[in-house]
C-alpha cells in the first residue's frame, strides 16, 4: 500500500479496527467511466461514523432537538487504493484515533469480502455548542466510551 | 413527443413557460451507462423551482426559521425524452399548471440549447403549516404572484 | 391513503407485493428542513428495482461490456404520504405491474417497519438495444420470470 | 485560518489561484443541521477540477470513448472553515500545486462572494493508461499548459 502520512504502521494500523458497517455500491454512485465515483467514499465515511456513534451511544443525543451540541466535521480526506465497482459490498471500518479536548480524530478504511483494501481515510469531528459556536468538551464518560470495544456490527 | 396524461397540446404547453433556470450535467451525476442517472432530473427540478419561488419572493419566507409554513413535495414525476450527457447546458423551466387551496401543481420542461425536449415533469407542492402539519392556504397576494409574468432568468 | 391514478384498490395493490429491499435513510439524505430530501425515493426505486433484477437474473447481463441490451428508464413518478426522517429503516417494495412488449412498468412502495405506508410510485423502463437505440422485445423466458414468484428478499 | 500541512503561507497560497467556477449551494445539499452536508465540497472540487481542465483543453479528450487515458483521483482532501449554508454562492478556485510524472497535486479553496474563506482542499489525479491500468507520463504540452495563465472563467 502507497504511503500516507496517517498510517504509520499499516498492519497495526488495520489491526486496531473492531467496528465496521456494510455498504453496497449504488448504480447512481457510479460515473461515465464506470466505477464509484470519487466523492462516495465520503457518503460511506458518513454512513459508517454516524453507526459508530450509534454504537457509542452519542448520536441519539446529537439529533434530538433539544441537543445542546451537534457533531460538527473539522476535515476529511481519503486515499483510493483500488477501483470500485457497482454492486460491490464493502465493509467501512471506523475508529477513534485520538481524542482532543472537543475532538476526535477518526480514521477509516473500506475493505472488499476478499479482504482487498480499496480506499482508506480520516477526519476530524468536533463536539460544537449550538448556542456558543464553540467546541464543548468531551465528557469523562463520552472519553471512556470512545476506546470502550465495540463489537463489530451485524 | 411521446404522450403524457398532463401535456394536452405540446406546444402550447410549452409556450406558457416563462421562467427558467440553467443547470449544467456534472460528472458526478452520470452512471456507468454513460449518461446522466435518472435520479437527477428531481434535482434539477428542486432547484428551477426554488429559483422559481424566489423570483416569486416566496422562498425567502420559508427558509427563515422563524417561519410557520414550509412547502412540502406532495408527488413528482418525469418522462425522459432523450439521454442526456456529461457536460451539457439544459434549462429547466417552471410554470404553476393550477392552484389548489394550499396546493400549486407545478410543471417542468429541461430543454438544451438547440431545443431538443429532454424530459418533462410536474409534481404538486403543498404549503404546509409547520405547528399544525396542515395544508395552509394560499393568501391573494400569493395567489396572484403565482401567474405574474416572471421574465426569463438570467 | 389519497387516491393516486396507478392504484385502483390500495389492498389490493399492496398485497401483490412479494419482493422487498431494506434502505435505511442516511444523514446525507437529509435536507435542512429536518426530513428525508424528495429526491431520494427515487434513489431508493433505482436501488430496489436493481435488486429485483438481480434476483430474476436480468441485472448481470445488463452490466456486462459485451451486453447488447441496456434497461432505460422511460417515466418515474412518486407520491409523497408520510414525512421520513434520518436513520428510519425501509422496505422498498417492487413488482411488475405490466408487460409491453419491450418494456416494463414498475410499481414501488416504501413502508416503514411499523407498516406504514410512507411514500409509493412508479415507472417504465424499456430494455434498449444499445446498437440500433430501440426497444428490443422481451424474450419468452424473460417474460415468464417477471411474474415468477420471487421471495420476499433477507 | 487554522493551519493545515499543505499550506505553508495562506496569503501567498491564495494569491496563486487564478481559475474559479462558480456554484450555488442547493437543497438537496443541505442537511438536518440545516447546514451544506460535509460530503458536497468533493462535488464541488470535482466540477470545478473538471472545469479547469475543459479550460486546459484536456477533459475533452478523456471523455471521448476512443481516449487511451482517463484521469483517476488517487487522494482528496477537504478542511472545513466556515459552515456554509443553502442558496450561498461560491467561488470555487483550482490550481495545479506540483506535477509528478503522470499525476498532479492539485489545490482548491471555495469563497464567498465577500471574501470569507468556506473550505480548502487538495487531491491528487493520475493519469492512467486505460489499457494497462498503470500512470501515463504528462505529455510536454501537458506539462506547459498546467501553468499557463487561464484567465478566471466568467
Amino acid at each position: 500500500m502507497k504511503k500516507t502520512a496517517y498510517i504509520k504502521d499499516t498492519q497495526n494500523w488495520m489491526n486496531e479496527f473492531s467496528f465496521s458497517h456494510e455498504v453496497s455500491v449504488r448504480f447512481s454512485e457510479t460515473d461515465m467511466f464506470g466505477h464509484m465515483n470519487n466523492t462516495v467514499p465520503f457518503i460511506y465515511f458518513e454512513e459508517a461514523r454516524i453507526e459508530f456513534f450509534k454504537a457509542l451511544g452519542f448520536m441519539q443525543n446529537w439529533t434530538v432537538a433539544s441537543s445542546d451540541t451537534i457533531p460538527v466535521v473539522a476535515d476529511l480526506q481519503c486515499d483510493f487504493l483500488k477501483q470500485v465497482y457497482f454492486g460491490e459490498k464493502l465493509r467501512i471500518y471506523v475508529k477513534a484515533n485520538e481524542l482532543g479536548t472537543s475532538s476526535v480524530d477518526l480514521h477509516y478504511m473500506g475493505k472488499r469480502e476478499n479482504g482487498d483494501l480499496c480506499f482508506v481515510g480520516r477526519g476530524r469531528m468536533v463536539q460544537l455548542n449550538k448556542h456558543s459556536g464553540k467546541g464543548e468538551a468531551w465528557s469523562d464518560e463520552q472519553r471512556n466510551l470512545f476506546f470502550s470495544p465495540v463489537s463489530i456490527k451485524k
